[in-house]
């Protein structure tokens, strides 16, 4: 039996000062949300998916409602789920007018016999699921349209380990403000933006996504790892090589298989947040580590099974 | 200086005895086409682009005129191209109606910031670059009307070194027959369905496309061979963990920093070819590798550079 854990991202890059705050409250109610469905022996799948409902839910973040506009002013959003035990993956991108990516992402891996659907297609898979088509308008908040103008991005995303020690992750993401309408970047993309291998450990990364892509920094990670590395060591080590080699800045949050913990960022915040053993971890700035009780968190009105 | 060498492959699948020929021809007018812009001093990610684009006109290959149908019997094409000089790189997923995504691929890379745009974002973004819009029926080949029946893929591909030892990789496609509107493989992807390093070597996959994402198959055989593993080694390797860990097959192409040439396939057949010090080798079926001079190719009317 392992011990189930529980880590979160909101997006490593510079936070302005005004959502510091709803940041750090949004990180810890996914990381809860997260971990309320593991202590109740869920799986780390489900576990994945009701974290970044949580984080697509909360406006302050990159993702589902409060996802960034295009340079057309559109929502164009992309997530991408994992199970680290089979390797089977399911991704969605510039899908449009949903909720939440999250839960259309895991239709497509359960639900058919490929692993991303993109544009129109993403979206007519959408209806044939019965998703509920929302309006853009219902999507976009006033710091997306704000930062049309300050070119933010801060993807978010989760790695569970369940009690059975199966892994999966996560991501989802309203891309980089005033993208090319259709841009995809590394947040839907296993390997690139994020990996899951029960035999090693998952990731999530967050940054400039084009700079995650060149160094394929996910499976960067993880072949470090799978060779012995150290969670911390292989993510500080990444992140440094994609610095050094492309001149590009994000962070990524890592378990090992056995449950340890790392995360690491070479932007000015990552605001993030980890729940083992009864005691939630949280953070937005360099060096901090606030640690609580986890408590209680009600999933009402969630249903994470598909 | 280096020896200039390119390599190209149409697909590892199991090819219907009647088009083996053409399959065969194909593969070395492709690699004709690039070492022909190698040894007039051109470079690798001219090459790659040149050689794919006889990929793509070649109707018994399913990338461009040739494509595999979706469900619906539309024609949408994936592509991508990679510098391994900068590890800058380019793609398009799902993009209709356009003669050759591989050059659209290269604008992308080129004239924008992202590196990746899918669906009408794709389709946008070629009318603003001034490409011509093709009707669905000029793609559609009768093979390609065959195959819906019988889900045929065979995605194209090409890696080249050129003398100042750049390397390049791309490959385009239609992915797989019959498939909902709106999927994405490995194909356009950088990590997964190949990579381009100048300090490595380059790599393109064809096969499975879901399998290939599953095991991050080129980024596997990179990082192998960054750490001194043999090409062809690599490659083998690489197949062979991809059919015990998710039951996958398919094919890669393969050169080294120093022009060292590596095929491998786990499938029936893959049509290749490979030139280099003025002899094209050439291939379908296993234990094959029939060799002639490489003689003239006249790029009548192919402008590669952009």
């Amino acid at each position: 039996m392992t011990t189930p854990v529980i880590i979160v991202h909101g997006g490593a890059w510079t936070i302005p000062k005004d959502i510091v705050e709803e940041s750090r409250d949004g990180t810890k109610k996914a990381a809860k949300a997260g971990y309320t469905v593991l202590s109740s022996g869920g799986t780390a799948i489900d576990a994945v998916q009701a974290a970044i409902r949580v984080l697509e839910d909360t406006p302050c973040f990159d993702a589902g409602t409060g996802s960034v506009l295009t340079a057309k002013r559109e929502v164009e959003m992309d997530a991408v789920i994992m199970d680290g035990r089979t390797l089977k993956s399911g991704a969605v991108a510039c899908v449009q007018n949903i909720k939440n990516p999250i839960e259309l992402a895991r239709m497509v891996m359960e639900k058919t016999s490929h692993s991303m659907l993109v544009g129109p297609g993403a979206n007519l898979f959408a209806e044939e699921m019965g998703i509920e088509r929302v309006p853009t308008d219902s999507l976009v908040s006033e710091e997306a349209v704000r930062e049309l103008e300050a070119s933010g991005h801060d993807t978010t995303g989760a790695v569970a380990l369940d009690k059975n020690g199966n892994l999966a992750y996560g991501t989802s993401t309203g891309g980089i403000s005033g993208k090319k309408p259709g841009r995809v970047g590394d947040s839907p993309i296993i390997g690139l933006g994020g990996y899951a291998d029960n035999d090693v450990g998952g990731i999530s990364c967050t940054g400039h996504g084009e700079s995650i892509s060149k160094v394929v920094l996910a499976h960067q990670i993880i072949t470090a790892m799978r060779t012995g590395t150290d969670a911390q060591e292989a993510a500080d080590k990444a992140l440094a090589n994609m610095a050094s080699r492309v001149e590009g800045y994000g962070g990524v949050i890592v378990l090992s298989r056995l449950g340890d913990v790392a995360l690491s960022y070479t932007t000015d915040n990552m605001s993030w947040a980890w729940a083992k053993e009864g005691t939630i971890h949280s953070g937005v700035n360099p060096g901090e580590d606030i640690q609580e009780p986890v408590g209680g968190y009600a999933l009402i009105g969630y249903e994470y099974k598909i």
